[in-house]
């Protein structure tokens, strides 16, 4: 492993995002970004399968840090609860040196409406791994796709939160607080 | 008119649910639709932009009648009370009569990632209308995007419910039902 081998990654992920940025998701190919980041395409390859997944990367570890954290959590949390306990777990994908990170991806999401409903698909497929998490703790329907759905509103808010400009509290705290304000909504 | 075209439009819609649920959605043509319902593909085109829009055509009707409802809501109704009003009127576009087209239509929807994350896009279109009809009633944020997305939990919770098999309850009943749950377990 060369000298730069342990930051390829993240090198390939700015490089990415700054051709996203600058030319559009779809005219920017796996080549270019590694030729932007001083590496080999077969670099490329070898972190992304595509350039798409520089995007959504992260979406498992989301969906399993989730699940587990309903899986779990103590005996008598309420569903809400657990599925609270869910987002804080995902949360933990957010710490502070990724928000700028995050801020960026943003954009090229925000510029590109396929990103749009893939980002959609990823959080329903958060909404759906809690749901089936807390299936299995046997919280029943409706109350499970409620606690769940809740969950990934709770998520996505916190989200657009944390990146929005200005913001520099953590995800943790912002979540915390849209879940009381999402309570007394209810 | 001829003495068929009144009714040309729903059988576009049902030889179009067929096609696509025989033969899949992307193999299916608008020509073969207007065929199959025995009309021409002049006659199609009057009446859908494209096979898409068979699927999708009522989405402006669910987001016009939310926000309508949300800005004609009485002065003191809660957020969420304002949400659930929309939910309500959405409903109007699912009366008995529609019950088994929408099940046909999910079974379509349900075979094809595409059409997934498109009817994912037309539901944060609803929680964006919503949102907005909120704001523009004076609801600060972060309220009235969890009002909002509330309201589409709601509404995707219970037509879910509506066309689930064996059902037979209104969707006005069912979603009031999974309102009074969202609480509980909020």
């Amino acid at each position: 492993m060369g000298r730069w081998e342990p930051d390829a990654k993240l090198r390939l992920r700015s490089a990415a995002l700054d051709l996203f940025a600058a030319q559009g998701f779809e005219q920017t190919t796996a080549a270019e970004i590694a030729q932007t980041a001083g590496l080999t395409e077969r670099t490329f390859y070898r972190h992304f399968a595509d350039k798409r997944e520089v995007i959504f990367g992260g979406t498992e570890f989301l969906l399993e840090a989730g699940a587990r954290a309903v899986a779990d959590a103590p005996e008598g949390a309420t569903p809400l609860g657990m599925a609270a306990g869910a987002v804080q777990a995902a949360g933990e994908y957010f710490p502070e040196e990724r928000r700028e990170y995050s801020r960026r991806r943003q954009v090229v999401i925000d510029a590109n409406p396929a990103l749009q409903e893939r980002e959609l698909l990823k959080m329903a497929g958060f909404a759906g791994a809690l749901r089936d998490a807390l299936a299995a703790r046997g919280v029943p329907e409706p109350t499970a796709t409620l606690a769940a759905e809740t969950g990934r509103t709770v998520f996505t808010v916190a989200f657009a939160q944390w990146i929005a400009d200005g913001e520099t509290r953590s995800f943790a705290t912002i979540a915390t607080e849209i879940l009381t304000a999402l309570r007394a909504v209810a």
